[in-house]
């Protein structure tokens, strides 16, 4: 058994070997790619796989179709880069009707074109196999803010939230609002040292800050019971599990992970609507610490792809 | 049952509504697509499916990963721009082993190594489910010479291969070299009117040159022999087919076929060893004439995806 976070450190290994990058450029394992000698640009691309990352029903293909699109613009939103165009690679199911299919990329086309993101080009393929679909987004930098990256996070930044998360599984998963104008606002007014999507879970996204930051989080339950989703606690009635529960191991609801330097402006903050969650602390790791002081390890939970 | 070529008719319908393109863009349905607002790039996308596009065995994972890279090379030779740097998508076949997804990676790493484009970035998943491998290539226009697209072939251009052809499945269509380097110095010393690759036969991808640029072809048959690889001749000793339509209707060979202008210099085109196959008519279809001056059709042979 080999974990997606392990092939990732291996393939980093391999591509650096490639393409080194230079001073200032982002580098291999961030939310968006680097082009390289191309500084105003980054890149992305995120595959959905169908029995895996939707199942069509109870999703529609529209819907589908949105999502592949969405998830790149959640990249695009995780580094505060403004969506420029996109590419969709489509394997279609043989069984699937035309109707499917432009349903599909009518979807891709839709979200995209709701974020200033058209849809350009891709590649059309038809198997006897579930639907695959990768899209591509390329991102303009901010002319007013340098991208946010995962490894700036310093002792004493504030950790907030751009909304509640936990539950998406009850339809969130399916109707993402990449956070895309939330983000480059945040980023003109609070320059965040570092900035993740919540895709495979707030703990998981939250730890891979912390590795990037090579630091570690405190993080205040009575605030983070403010940052359940009221579709967590609906979802835990289902489960047995407790809405905090959801709300730490729930992916897919893509709010933004913000680390703040710890004099960002209070106003500014309240203004963005951001929820307080902890504070980044010296040593690694990761706790949560309830009223009484008593602090629990936080493990990095959610969800996480593996080889056999 | 529905061809991929009218799904992306209709697709391209549903994308020009997002995204109409300026005078003097690339459109739609070339094998790259434009960034709206910059005109130094193209990008392309190709996926390769398990079970449809490769098999392993008789294929090695590294040549799978070779070949998804060499794909979107090949589109870039075929529009003569200079790969920048590579994004790859991958969901692993959960029964597969790190060193296969390794040996996947490395080998899309080594073949863009080979044409200086560095993977940078991607995306890795797994399912129970065949693996599928999603390339997608930025490139950036040449400073010398415009894009060339399938568009712009007149009646009269004399039509070219970049080598022979044929017969690509006895091992050439997992060792694909993708003709950049000679498409970019093809385009520089003769620009071309039209160019595209051969991916899915030399006749359906003719075709689609025909179709873009609203004229026929009239192929010579004894230019047309002289053109055809060893390989289809081997081919066809066990197919009962003849080498000739071995030529016509394989894919994979990742040659190019180039369309020059009637005055294109003889000096060049030999310098560039490319070898003429006939001309460009002003009726649409094509056909192929033989010596005594008989001319029979020829229908767009080769792959096409399809839907059921």
């Amino acid at each position: 058994m080999i974990a997606e976070h392990e092939l990732i450190r291996r393939f980093a290994a391999l591509l650096y070997r490639d393409a080194p990058p230079a001073a200032g450029e982002v580098p291999f394992g961030d939310d968006m790619a680097r082009i390289p000698g191309e500084p105003a640009f980054l890149w992305t691309t995120d595959l959905l796989s169908e029995g895996v990352d939707f199942t069509v029903p109870p999703a529609d293909w529209a819907a589908v179709g949105r999502k592949a699109m969405a998830v790149n613009l959640s990249d695009c939103a995780a580094m505060a880069v403004h969506p420029c165009a996109a590419l969709c690679a489509i394997s279609l199911r043989r069984s699937m009707t035309a109707a499917d299919a432009e349903a599909l990329l009518g979807g891709v086309a839709e979200m995209g074109r709701a974020f200033e993101c058209p849809l350009v080009g891709g590649d059309t393929n038809a198997a006897d196999q579930p639907a695959t679909i990768a899209v591509t987004v390329i991102g303009r930098v901010d002319e007013a803010a340098p991208p946010v990256r995962r490894h700036g996070a310093r002792p004493g930044d504030g950790i907030f939230l751009t909304g509640p998360v936990g539950g998406s599984l009850l339809g969130r998963h399916l109707a993402v609002r990449p956070r895309v104008r939330e983000a480059l606002a945040i980023n003109r007014a609070l320059r965040p040292h570092a900035m993740i999507d919540v895709s495979d879970g707030l703990a998981i996204d939250l730890w891979r800050v912390l590795e990037a930051s090579d630091c570690g989080a405190r993080l205040e339950r009575d605030r983070l019971e403010a940052a359940i989703h009221a579709d967590a606690r609906r979802r835990a009635v289902q489960t047995g599990k407790t809405p905090l529960d959801h709300a730490l191991a729930d992916g897919e609801d893509f709010e933004l992970i913000v680390v703040l330097p710890s004099d960002a402006s209070a106003e500014a903050v309240a203004e963005h609507r951001l929820l307080p969650i902890g504070v980044m602390v010296p040593l690694r790791g990761c706790t949560i610490v309830d009223a009484s002081g008593d602090e629990t390890p936080l493990p990095p939970l959610g969800w996480e792809h593996r080889l056999a």
